[in-house]
């Protein structure tokens, strides 16, 4: 179980690295369903880098708002690394933003399968250098899931904005 | 002080209304950031009427994601009744759902001014028939007002969903 105080936590930390480094942010959240914007804006000053993000639970939302490619998620699936990485730069693109995160996953408790279980998640992170996804696999229940999820994909932008200081 | 749980619940109550009356629904979010889209995917079985949202923090993301007019946002701001409306629709038809809700507000601490004091928030559903919105002044800090404002969109949808059927 994680708490919410430590998300808040790690959603300031990512809020003072944007703002140092003048770099705005979108979001594109499936499995999240809105959770990593919501710890992104308990954080007053939040508008000063966080332009918003794109909450897209079905396959023909991530194609018309992300323009995640139809053969990616034939190929792939929603729930891929693929997917992950085309969510994260179509974001960034429709928002104009320098960085974007995105997270797509089975948060549960129906919609597993053998190959894909309840629980399994990526994030990915994109900038104008490119992008990077990250897979995990979540044993805890929907809400927690969901809290995991948010909180790697909050860790990838915080690694990520490390290294492009 | 609003608790989690008590937001989970009405949250729970749309997620059945929605799904008796086979109607889907998008969410158009900027004081509360995400909030209510994580609200309603708390629940199991929410990908079933919830097609997703937009998180517009920017002038610039309302108009070009949501549609809503220049005049609009020019004549009476981004937090305003007109505003409001405007988002509902604008991401009802972007998302093509059955109903929709919107926020906009000033969540604090920064933001306001005497004409639009922290705290003041109108919310905004939208349907087929047309649309309803009300104003509201909370005296919370940021995180109460987002929880008060996601509380109000909730009911407001909830009491839609009754003339509704």
């Amino acid at each position: 179980m994680i708490d919410t105080d430590a998300l808040v936590a790690i959603a300031q930390r990512v809020q003072v690295a944007c703002i140092d480094s003048g770099l705005t942010l979108a979001t594109a959240e499936s499995c999240t369903g809105g959770l990593i914007g919501h710890l992104l804006t308990e954080i007053a000053g939040s508008s000063g880098y966080y332009a918003g993000g794109a909450i897209t639970y079905s396959d023909a939302l991530k194609r018309r708002l992300l323009d995640v490619p139809d053969a990616t998620l034939q190929a792939h699936g929603a729930v891929s690394a693929q997917t992950a990485v085309a969510m994260a730069d179509g974001v960034r693109r429709t928002f104009g933003t320098d960085l974007s995160v995105a997270a797509t996953g089975i948060a549960g408790p129906a919609g597993g399968s053998a190959g894909k279980p309840v629980g399994l998640t990526y994030v990915a992170v994109a900038d104008a250098s490119g992008q990077d996804v990250r897979r995990f696999l979540w044993g805890g229940d929907r809400s927690e899931n969901k809290q995991a999820s948010a909180a790697a994909a909050l860790e990838l932008l915080l690694d990520r904005l490390r290294i492009a200081r």
